[in-house]
């Protein structure tokens, strides 16, 4: 990856063996303190050091009076002081040879002219001692893995998301409100989650920097962004990084200000130049990067993508066991332009042979109310070999009890056996949640809605387009496996 | 409603004093057994009888080998019997004077010819004896107040829902697996409940019937329908009967079959005429049904209009904690038409009097993320007076201890007071999601993304349009109130 070869220096952010925190505060509900108690749960397993001229020790962490007296060097620094104090602060970290620094403080250029005059002060010492910086104005990062964790929110208020052992996404966001509601909203969505990073103000530290950062993170399977735009330069070297990194790791964005309305209230936000939104959306589709229309929809996308491999062609086979959700799941799948071919001939009598005569051997199949599960096994057991399909979409009707636990074994199976992408589709209550989850841990995303599903198998349809390019069997009709 | 007035005979499938079971089975996993399990439990009050001439007592009911035997006028029968039965079943039926009848049965019209006869000898015995029909090939009705429920699968798998205090919505459903799915789907959804209704072949009772009935039903706030298509003219009927219910209770229907494919798949599901789907947009429009594309739409619109009055104008205020969350649901308010004006400079003036100069006082009016209740509380104070808005759209973002739990009561009571439709926007984890039970046990719908608040706004708009008709202010600038 040449575009990317010269970034250096993020690692440290997530992987830092000690941590000082510039302005740790003995005073409750402060931020200061709020961050200390982050580094001192047991699962953050560094060194961590306080400095503030006020205390000798902050909730028993030794405390200083400057990064100096520090008794050993220091990998990543937290600021959370007042504005005005940032140039004396970043001279200090610069001299203790600190790397990364995490400014949580506002009063930067979102402020006005002074903030940005203070901003820039920070910049110049940043590259004068060579401290990468992310921030101001944000609530810093996440690690699920090391247990770096900057956000200043209580866990009771803001949860934590987790690793999953089957895949997990990241995300950058240039909102921290967005940031700290996606980290608590992801600790219950049952995705797993790598790194959540609050870009803030982008003084240093941007979109394009985690963008190659991620793309090489093993702990990282799709890469996710939430941006209310890109100044001029910054987005085309975003985009060319995206071109390098799409082909092997998936990338998602949600961009706001696509009307005006939206787009004044972006600019009051943050400061960033929303631009025209139809140029954005054609650099996302040259670049591969897959574009959601709200976090719905891009972590639906997310998990289909972490969880399953992208498909070869856009060729969608649709099995239910109830003809409404046929119908629903067919109607969005039609809408997304993805191709829903009959069974062959040939692949219609093979069915015949193993399946009753009331069934609907069309497309969607409807093995229908009273199916178990060896009707499902049938068909996977032809269809697959037969090669027509490059998706299986399998709605999974769990209210009859006809249908044993043993369709989500069979499943996971054949998904596992062929290499192709499977989304299951599961409408329903506490029982269906539970058997989602099952199915989830088994390695299939599953989703409650025929639309969430049609969504998550043409993201993998997009994908497989991205990654192969015109190898992809584009509406090809019947093609050998 | 004079359309209604002939509409005869629908309420006794709810309020049956007694029901017998037609083809109740002593054997376990049958049908005919799991119904009976329904109503020996303790909350179905009335009396219960089974019909079979096999046994003479079934988990414990009596069991009779004909109505005729029964020692009383029974008013509901529900029939699970084989198909070719049915004529002599409906000889009996008709003979006892049992006005209502629910065929779970599948094996009639959409089987074919032999089975349409069947159904239509079916038809002519309800007819020549006065017995209303809903089915066959259906899982029937529930009343979770009278608990009357046919639906004959287990509770474990298909969980029921439950009547709200605050608003409850019907759904009438042709799909039975959808009927169900959406059953144990509400569940667990937090949306109260009032009926379930599932039509099948509609031999007799069909939509137009059940919209009239739910029309004048004090316990159902908003009526929904999951529909595949109408025929010929009981889809002009709807339509006749939909523009009397509509001024004084919102529809909503999700109707699929909108590409060819999925038309195709509804013709072989339901054997129904799926016909031109903008022909049945139209007719929606113009009847003042409201369109959802999906079932995660219609329930986001049905929770709002069952818990909150219409808006008299389209001029929404969108207040955040949150500016992404401001950009975002600015952006899907805007895309969905309604008007987002900015505080005229009288408003403004008197906001900037009690808000600190670093909120930003447009449209979304972001009060930011060290926000407590007392700057939501001061923007409601001055806002709705004005008269300058018709709809609040209230960003609520708790993962900030500085949003203590008042917000919950402050915003319920300005919406109390003023009579104007609010809606909320929480979004987030584990205490959000209490957070957001509360509000709507307080009366406030909540809801975990801007884009779904923005549908529930514009739902609210649309409903107050279709209500208000010409006295709907439509983006008519400021008014007094």
């Amino acid at each position: 990856m040449l575009v990317c070869d010269e970034i250096k220096g993020i690692d440290v952010f997530f992987n830092a063996r000690n941590v000082a925190i510039y302005g740790a505060s003995a005073s409750q509900n402060s931020v200061g303190q709020a961050i200390v108690q982050n580094f001192i749960k047991p699962q953050y397993t560094g060194k961590v050091y306080a400095v503030n001229p006020k205390y000798t020790n902050v909730l028993g962490v030794p405390c200083y009076p400057s990064l100096q007296e520090i008794p050993e060097s220091v990998d990543l620094v937290v600021v959370a002081i007042p504005a005005r104090l940032a140039p004396r602060v970043f001279e200090d970290i610069g001299k203790k040879g600190a790397k990364a620094a995490i400014v949580i403080s506002g009063g930067f250029s979102e402020t006005g002219p002074k903030g940005a005059e203070l901003e820039n002060e920070v910049v110049k010492l940043g590259k004068k001692y060579g401290t990468r910086i992310i921030g101001p104005n944000c609530v810093g990062v996440i690690d699920t893995s090391t247990h770096v964790d900057t956000f200043f929110l209580p866990e009771y208020r803001c949860a934590r998301p987790k690793a999953s052992n089957v895949a997990n996404i990241a995300l950058v966001s240039q909102s921290g409100a967005f940031a700290a509601a996606i980290a608590d909203w992801t600790s219950e969505l049952g995705l797993g989650v790598s790194k959540i990073i609050s870009l803030g103000n982008k003084c240093d530290v941007d979109d394009d920097d985690l963008l190659c950062y991620l793309g090489d993170d093993s702990s990282t399977q799709v890469i996710c962004y939430y941006t209310e735009g890109y100044d001029g330069n910054k987005g085309r070297s975003f985009f060319d990084t995206a071109r390098e990194i799409t082909p092997h790791k998936p990338v998602l964005v949600v961009k706001s200000g696509r009307g005006s309305r939206a787009k004044a209230a972006a600019s009051s936000h943050t400061g960033s130049l929303a631009g025209l939104d139809s140029v954005a959306d054609a650099a996302y589709k040259q670049s591969g990067v897959i574009r959601a229309d709200n976090f719905d929809q891009m972590f639906d996308m997310a998990k289909a993508l972490a969880m399953q491999p992208p498909a070869e062609g856009d060729r969608v086979l649709m099995i239910t066991n109830g003809g409404g959700l046929g119908v629903m799941t067919t109607d969005a799948l039609e809408a997304l332009g993805l191709t829903i071919p009959n069974p062959s001939s040939d692949l219609e009598s093979k069915l015949r042979e193993d399946l009753p005569a009331y069934c609907a051997f069309g497309n969607p199949f409807d093995v229908v109310g009273d199916a178990g599960a060896d009707r499902y096994d049938a068909i996977f057991r032809e269809a697959i070999p037969s090669g027509e399909y490059d998706i299986f979409v399998v709605g999974m009707l769990l209210q009859t009890p006809s249908l044993g636990m043993e369709i989500t074994n069979i499943i996971a199976n054949y998904q596992k056996q062929s290499g192709k992408p499977f989304v299951v589709i599961s409408m329903g209550g506490g029982f269906t949640t539970k058997a989602g989850e099952i199915m989830e841990l088994m390695g299939v995303p599953t989703f409650a809605t025929g639309e969430k599903g049609a969504l998550a198998a043409k993201a993998l349809a997009r994908y497989g387009e991205i990654r192969l390019g015109d190898k992809f069997n584009k509406s090809a009709g019947a093609k050998k496996s």
